[in-house]
C-alpha cells in the first residue's frame, strides 16, 4: 500500500503572483475544474480579505460542486495589539465558506523584530490565538510557517515554538515555508525530519519556492523524511523564480518513488491538465519543462532517436503515454530516415517504409530543408505536407492575392493595412484589416475573409509566433523561418514558413495553421 | 581556502540538441568568447566529426586567443570491429587539434548487448583503447561515461569497471553521465562517493539532465560527495529537457557553499554572460529562471517590497547585485542607478552621477527598459540613446514618411516595395527600391535617399538581422525586437528597436545603424 501524500495547488493564489499571470473569474472556475478533475487534495483558490472581486468569487465558488479537491481560502495571523474578533482579515476567512483555511504566520525571529516589530511572545500569541479562533469557528487550519527554514537555521527554539503555538491552537497541519527559495535539499531533509518527529500526530507539509532552482528537489527531500502534504503551483508558477512545480513533483513521486500523490488512473490526464491551466493563465509551457514540455520526450540525434527505436528506455526516463504526454522525433538534417519513417507511421500507417511514396515524402523533405524548413518544432506543418504528397488533403482555400501596406506616419495608431482575396469552391472574397503589424493585420484580414467558409476557426487563436533569420549574413535580404502556434480549446499545433520575405513566411506558416485546423476537424 | 571546481560548459555541443537552437559559426565564435571572458575551464565546442562544417570550426577557432578557457572536442570510442586506427571518429578528434578531448562510451550492461549489440568485453576494449590511442597522440581525455547512474543502478560491477577501463587507458576525468535525466539527489550522492573513493587520484566529473527538474540538485548533491568537474549548460539548453544549468549550479556553490567555479570577480558578470548568449542563440531567457531571470529578484508591491526595503535579505536569497543582477519592484520600479552610471562612464565621463543629466538618462532608460529595450547586444544604440539626451548628436536626416507595400503575386519576383521620404538640412529627398521582403526594400531606399548627403553610407552593409519575439502570448500583435549589426572596413555595430510592427522596429534599428556610423565619423 503506497504511502498517501496531499498535494495542494496554490496556483490561483501565490501562483497569481507570478509577474504576468492574472486570472479572470472565469479563468479561476476553469483551473478549480481541472484540478478537481486530476484529483488534487487540496486547492488554494485565493485571499478573500485582500479585495472586495476575491471575497465575492469565494461566495460564487460555492455553487461549485467538486468531486475530490478541497478548497482553501489563504489569510494571515492577527494583527498584533487587536484581537481576533477585531481582525478583518480573519473574519473573512471565516466569511469565505471553507472547510479549510490557510493562515501564515512568522518563525523566524528576525521577521517577528524587525519586519513587524513584535517581541517574540507577542508573535506567539498572535499564532495561537489567530489558529485558535478559527478551529473554534469550525475550520480545519493549514498553518504556514513563512521563513522556516531560515528561521530554524537562525534560531531553531524559536521556529519550532511557532509550530508549538499553531499546534496548541489546533492546526492540523504545519506546513514549512522556504520563503525566499534559498534551501538546499539535505537542509529540508534534516529540518523536517526533526519537526516530524516532534509533531507525530499532525501532518507536516513543505511549501517551496525555486531561486536556487532546487524547489522540486527539497520537495522530494522533505517527503523522505516524513512530510505528507506538499504545497506548490501546477506549472511552478510564482512570485520571483516561482513556486515549486507539482507537476514534476507528483510525476517523480508516483512514478518513481512508490507515493500516491494522485488516483492512480489520473496520471495520464496530467499532460492535459497542464495544457488546460497554462492556456487558461494564457502562458505558454516551457517546451523543455519535465514530463509535460512539448520537447520532454523528444529526440534529435541520430544516435539517441535509434537508440530509442531499438530500446524504448534507452534515452527516456519514463514512458510518455503515462502521464498523457507523446515521444517525438525532431526532424533535423542529423535524423535518420528510421525517424522519419517512425514518424510518419503514426499518421500514415499505411505508407510503405520501402516503397515509391515514402521516397517521394523523404525527397520532398530534403528540398524543404534546403529551402531552410524545419519540422522538429512544427508538427502541423510536417503532416500538412505529407497530407499533400499523399493527396489525402485539399487546401482550404485559394489566395488570389494580398497587399500589405506599412506606413509611418500611422493612420489613427495604427501601422499597417492588409487587404486579403481568397476563393473557397469558386466563391470569391475580400477582406480588409488594420493592424498593430502587418503580420496581425495579415491575420485578422484573412480570418475575416475565412470565416463565412469556415466558422471553427473562430475557435482557434495565435498564441506564439516566432521568427529566426537563417544565413544571416545575407541581413535584410536573408531568409527567414517563422514559427506560428495556435491554439483551440483542446489542443495546440505549430506550423512553420520560411521566405526571403517574412510577410509570404508570415503568410505560409498563417495558412498552414488554418489548414490544420480544418484537416483535422474532418 | 575554497575548493576549486572544473567548470566544463557544452551550450555548443550538448546545447545545440535544443529543438530550437541552431548557432551559426559568428554565433558560436560569440559564445566562447563570452564563456572564456567569464572563466569558465573547459568548452566543449562540438563533435568534428558530426560534419565538414564542425570540422572547418575547429581549424578557424584555432585563431582564437582565449584567456583562460580549454576548448574541448566530443566524439566517442571506436566502433566494433574495427581499429582505432581506422575509425574515422577518433582521426577527426586528432585533427581538431585541442588539448582536450572528450569521448563517451557506454558504461549500462543493457546498453552494450542491446544497442551496440557487442559483447561486455569488447566495450570494455572499445573504451581502454579509444583512450589510449588518444592520449598516445597527446591528448588529454575525458572520459562520458554515459547512462552511468542508472548503469550502475543495473550492475554496479560493469559500470565501474567501465571507468577502470578508462582510467587504465588513461583518462584524467572520468565523467558520470545521467544521460536519461532520471536521477535522484541521494542516489547521485550515494554513487559518486563510490565513484570518488575508489579513484582518488582522477578527477571525477558529473554530466546531468533536467528530465525530473532535479538536475541542479543531482549536481549540487554529486559536489558534495566528491565530484569536482560539473558538465552542463550556461542556460540549461539541451536535448529533451535540457542540461544542468550552469549559471543556477555556479551561483548555489559558489555564493552559498564556499566552492571556487569562477574567478571571485567575475561573479558579477553572469547576468551579463548570460544575456548575450542567450541573445546569440536567439532564445528569451524565461523570466523566472534562478539568479539571471528578469523576475528572479523581482517584488510585487505590498508585503514583500515592503519587507525588502526594511531588510534587504527577509524576501531575498542572495543579493542580486552580487552576480550583475537587479532587485525590481514590479508595480513601483526603483532602478539601479549606479549600474546605469557605470555603463555611462565608460563613454561619457563628464556625465556627474548624481547631476540633472545622469537622472534624465536614467528617467528614459527605464523607459525604454519597460518598452522591452535590452541594449546588452546593442551598444550602438545605447551609445545614440544618451548622445542624444546630452545633446552631443543631432540626427542625421528627419523622415517625413514610408509606406511599404507586400503583395502576392510578387511582381517581377520581387514581393516588396518601399517608398521613403526624409530631409536632411531642408533638402527633401524621395527613394524608392524593390526588395527580396519589407526589410531588404526598406534598407534599399532608405541607403539611396541618403546616399547623395552622405556618400561614406556605401561603405557599410548590414551583415545581421535577428528578430525576437516579445510577450509572445500575444501572438502576431507582440511586440517584437529586431537586432542589426552592420559592418565598415574596420568595425562593426549592433543597433536595436523595439515595436509592435516588425518594420517599425527595424525602421528604427536601421536609422540607428546609420546615425552611429555618422556619428563616429565625426
Amino acid at each position: 500500500m503506497n504511502t498517501k501524500l496531499q498535494i495542494f495547488d496554490s496556483t490561483l493564489r501565490d501562483g497569481a503572483q507570478s509577474a504576468n499571470i492574472s486570472f479572470s473569474v472565469e479563468d479561476k472556475l476553469k483551473v478549480i475544474e481541472t484540478l478537481d478533475e486530476l484529483g488534487v487534495d487540496f486547492i488554494e483558490a485565493g485571499n478573500p480579505y485582500s479585495n472586495p472581486a476575491e471575497m465575492q468569487f469565494f461566495q460564487r465558488v460555492q455553487a461549485l460542486k467538486l468531486k475530490r479537491s478541497k478548497l482553501v481560502a489563504f489569510g494571515s495571523t492577527r494583527r498584533k495589539n487587536i484581537s481576533c474578533e477585531e481582525d478583518s482579515n480573519l473574519k473573512s476567512l471565516l466569511a469565505a465558506n471553507t472547510e479549510y483555511v490557510a493562515i501564515f504566520g512568522k518563525s523566524h525571529i528576525l521577521h517577528v523584530t524587525e519586519v513587524i516589530k513584535a517581541t517574540p511572545d507577542e508573535n506567539l500569541c498572535m499564532i495561537e490565538e489567530s489558529v485558535r479562533f478559527l478551529t473554534e469557528h469550525g475550520k480545519k487550519v493549514i498553518f504556514d510557517a513563512e521563513h522556516f527554514f531560515d528561521g530554524y537555521k537562525a534560531d531553531p527554539a524559536y521556529a519550532l515554538s511557532a509550530l508549538e503555538s499553531a499546534a496548541a491552537g489546533g492546526a492540523c497541519i504545519l506546513s514549512l515555508c522556504d520563503t525566499n527559495g534559498g534551501l538546499f535539499p539535505d537542509e529540508a531533509e534534516t529540518i523536517v525530519r526533526v519537526v516530524a518527529e516532534k509533531f507525530p500526530s499532525l501532518v507536516v507539509g513543505i511549501h517551496c519556492h525555486n531561486d536556487g532552482g532546487l524547489a522540486v528537489a527539497d520537495s522530494v527531500a522533505a517527503v523522505c523524511a516524513g512530510a505528507r502534504h506538499i504545497q506548490g503551483t501546477f506549472l511552478g508558477f510564482g512570485e520571483r523564480c516561482g513556486n515549486a512545480n507539482l507537476s514534476t513533483i507528483i510525476c517523480n513521486l508516483q512514478l518513481k518513488c512508490g507515493y500516491l500523490c494522485l488516483p492512480a488512473e489520473n496520471m495520464q490526464k496530467i499532460y492535459e491538465c497542464a495544457m488546460t491551466i497554462a492556456e487558461t493563465a494564457n502562458i505558454a509551457v516551457p517546451q523543455n519543462e519535465p514530463y509535460i514540455g512539448m520537447n520532454a520526450f523528444a529526440h534529435k540525434a541520430g544516435m539517441h532517436a535509434d537508440g530509442v527505436l531499438k530500446c524504448a528506455n534507452s534515452f527516456e526516463h519514463v514512458d510518455p503515454a503515462v502521464i498523457g504526454n507523446k515521444r517525438r522525433f525532431l526532424l533535423s538534417e542529423i535524423s535518420g530516415k528510421s525517424a522519419i519513417y517512425d514518424k510518419i507511421k503514426n499518421y500514415f500507417p499505411k505508407v510503405d517504409k520501402n516503397g515509391r511514396e515514402m521516397a517521394i515524402i523523404a525527397e520532398e523533405l530534403k528540398n524543404l530543408a534546403v529551402q531552410g524548413y524545419q519540422f522538429e518544432a512544427a508538427e502541423a506543418s510536417f503532416i500538412l505536407r505529407v497530407s499533400r504528397i499523399l493527396g489525402h488533403y485539399t487546401p482550404s482555400f485559394e489566395l488570389i492575392n494580398y497587399k500589405i501596406i506599412n506606413e509611418q506616419p500611422a493612420i489613427e495608431g495604427k501601422v499597417a493595412t492588409a487587404v486579403v482575396k481568397i476563393r473557397v469552391n469558386g466563391v470569391t472574397r475580400i477582406a480588409a484589416s488594420d493592424g498593430e503589424g502587418p503580420v496581425h493585420a495579415m491575420d485578422l484580414a484573412l480570418r475575416s475573409a475565412l470565416t463565412e467558409f469556415y466558422p471553427e476557426i473562430a475557435g482557434t487563436a495565435l498564441v506564439d509566433y516566432k521568427v529566426r533569420v537563417l544565413n544571416s549574413d545575407k541581413a535584410t535580404a536573408a531568409k527567414v523561418r517563422v514559427l506560428i502556434t495556435t491554439v483551440n480549446s483542446t489542443d495546440s499545433w505549430t506550423t512553420v514558413g520560411v521566405s526571403e520575405d517574412i510577410i509570404e513566411a508570415s503568410w505560409i506558416a498563417l495558412t498552414d495553421s488554418i489548414d490544420y485546423a480544418l484537416m483535422k476537424r474532418m
